[in-house]
């Protein structure tokens, strides 16, 4: 993170509210996944169990498209919640070319428990700015996303 | 991410600004790496480039702190960056039990040109909104990433 860097007025503003950004994320990335940790859960398994708890049976590219992820990391957390038992891999009866994932009963039991004290995490760091403050912080965050989002394609 | 999450008003806020603030975040972070793979870069290797050009020589440990990376995953950066002739090792005078690492004049050259690239992404991203708007969003960047970072000894 440029922190040192010396540029225009303009440059200083966007770095300093980038650093701050960038830690913040860093921050409460390291403690929702220190929460996730006592039930034995990386962030992508949770990530996972809670798509297909509200979305309901998904194929593995679905899922990652959710998650953003590769699909190659997809497989290894369907892989992993599938020796633990949480999730299971089914051939579509309509069309048996696909395969979707579905939490199990063990899987649903599992995120039931984990997604409140998850949201409570949320609640409590994020509840350290008004209502207001955090639609606000949620507006800017959107510009900000698709900003970086549209030139991406560019 | 727990978009269809069924809580309380305020738990409907929290999650909404949490949502939008990782998006961000993941957009960001994937334009940035985008821009910094045309020089075969990662993110953690032009963080160490970064920290050793604005504050010079250091050793693994002290990158790992300011990279927020474990030990290990430094070793990997460092031993990468060497083996391009980007970064050197060397054993201090003045206590040999130290190894320090620094830019050679390659990794100084790169650094210095992938820099400005790197700070006209953030400013094209974090410019869509007004000065005033950075630095509130700043501020409150600032005040969930302490809630976070102190939640976490509690």
């Amino acid at each position: 993170m440029p922190t040192h860097y010396e540029g225009s007025k303009k440059e200083r503003i966007a770095l300093d509210s980038f650093i701050k950004f960038m830690r913040a994320s860093e921050s409460v990335t390291s403690k929702l996944a220190h929460g996730l940790a006592d039930y034995n859960l990386t962030m992508s398994q949770f990530g996972t169990l809670e798509v297909l708890y509200h979305l309901g049976p998904m194929c593995q590219k679905a899922i990652g498209e959710k998650l953003l992820k590769s699909g190659g990391n997809i497989t290894m957390v369907v892989n992993n919640l599938e020796d633990r038992g949480l999730v299971s891999r089914k051939r579509r009866e309509s069309d048996r070319r696909f395969v979707s994932v579905a939490l199990t009963e063990e899987g649903t039991a599992l995120i039931e428990e984990v997604l409140p004290h998850h949201v409570e995490l949320i609640v409590e760091m994020f509840g350290v700015l008004s209502d207001d403050e955090q639609q606000r912080m949620g507006e800017f965050c959107k510009r900000i996303g698709l900003a970086a989002a549209s030139e991406e394609e560019s």
